[in-house]
């Protein structure tokens, strides 16, 4: 890659985590101005790559998309090719960011805030819809599955609150784990 | 109760939802004046009832708490006294929430986004924690009953996310109340 454009990219990086750390700190309401100064870039340059707020707000949330992206797929065991092998990945990426402590405290927080902001929620809907066909296709029953990866969302609440015993995050994660270990439904059908 | 202390209690009322739907709309950082104008009331009349942004937003909290609280009440099976019978009612209100649309979605989004303020956030983790402890009373296995309320929350992504059938929800609420029938152990012990 040329250095100009390993420049930019680099100045890039740092206007998005200026951001996501401004945003989780001040409120979503925090000005390009403070985030700018806090990247070390002037406005113009910071608008240089990120026309509007909604232009920087939705490339945030597309960063911060693509680092689970990123970790579930590291997360993958590559000796593992039963049934559930993706929904395993998926969790032990989600329990994995709950002990990674303050980085994904504020990265959870930031996606919270800015989740709901109308430039946002069409990237974020995507993004869940994808996941869904994704956990679908893992060969799983779709219920199992839909309780096992919800359970992990759910886990992530416990992380902004932090009341959770470390001890108990693991044991919900290895139970979550284990119940990927059976393709089958988790419950009889109703009658 | 006397006409005055009605009134106090009235107006109250009338600013914390004023401050939920403007949060909701403009973000946390929205002024307490425009909050007292949608209210109806001046600043000081806002400030006589809540002292200081703190206070208003720490009892907007333990508002939409108290509103989860009753919810679950409310869906509490008089006839039901069958372990897992507080575990069912609160997937029963997670889910009735979850159809409720647009208010449910407001309260949602303001829980998150005043979550992380630090006034607000003990305030979360007592209440979090008071519930741990309810579930646990319940009569069913720990992890069994954390899966399932966990999952419950989870699911609440999907009111903001907006992506979900109705009957996918309706499937996975049914599935987390089959859930509790049993209250043994999920999952095998791990040897």
């Amino acid at each position: 890659m040329p250095g100009p454009q390993r420049d930019a990219e680099r100045t890039q990086r740092r206007i998005l985590e200026a951001a996501a750390r401004a945003i989780a700190t001040k409120g979503v309401g925090v000005s390009l101005d403070a985030i700018a100064r806090s990247a070390g870039v002037s406005k113009g340059g910071l608008m240089h790559h990120f026309p509007s707020r909604d232009e920087l707000l939705t490339a945030l949330m597309g960063d911060l998309l693509a680092q689970f992206d990123e970790a579930v797929t590291a997360a993958l065991d590559p000796a593992d090719d039963a049934p559930g092998r993706l929904t395993r990945a998926y969790v032990r990426a989600v329990f994995a960011d709950l002990e990674n402590g303050e980085r994904a405290r504020e990265q959870i927080t930031v996606m919270g805030m800015i989740g709901s902001d109308p430039g946002v929620t069409a990237l974020v809907r995507d993004d869940d819809a994808r996941w869904h066909q994704r956990i679908l296709a893992d060969g799983l029953d779709p219920l199992r599955a839909e309780v096992i990866t919800k359970a992990a969302d759910g886990a992530t609440g416990s992380l902004l609150w932090s009341r959770q015993d470390p001890r108990e995050l693991d044991a919900l994660r290895d139970t979550l784990l284990a119940l990927t270990r059976d393709p089958g439904a988790l419950v009889e059908p109703a009658r």
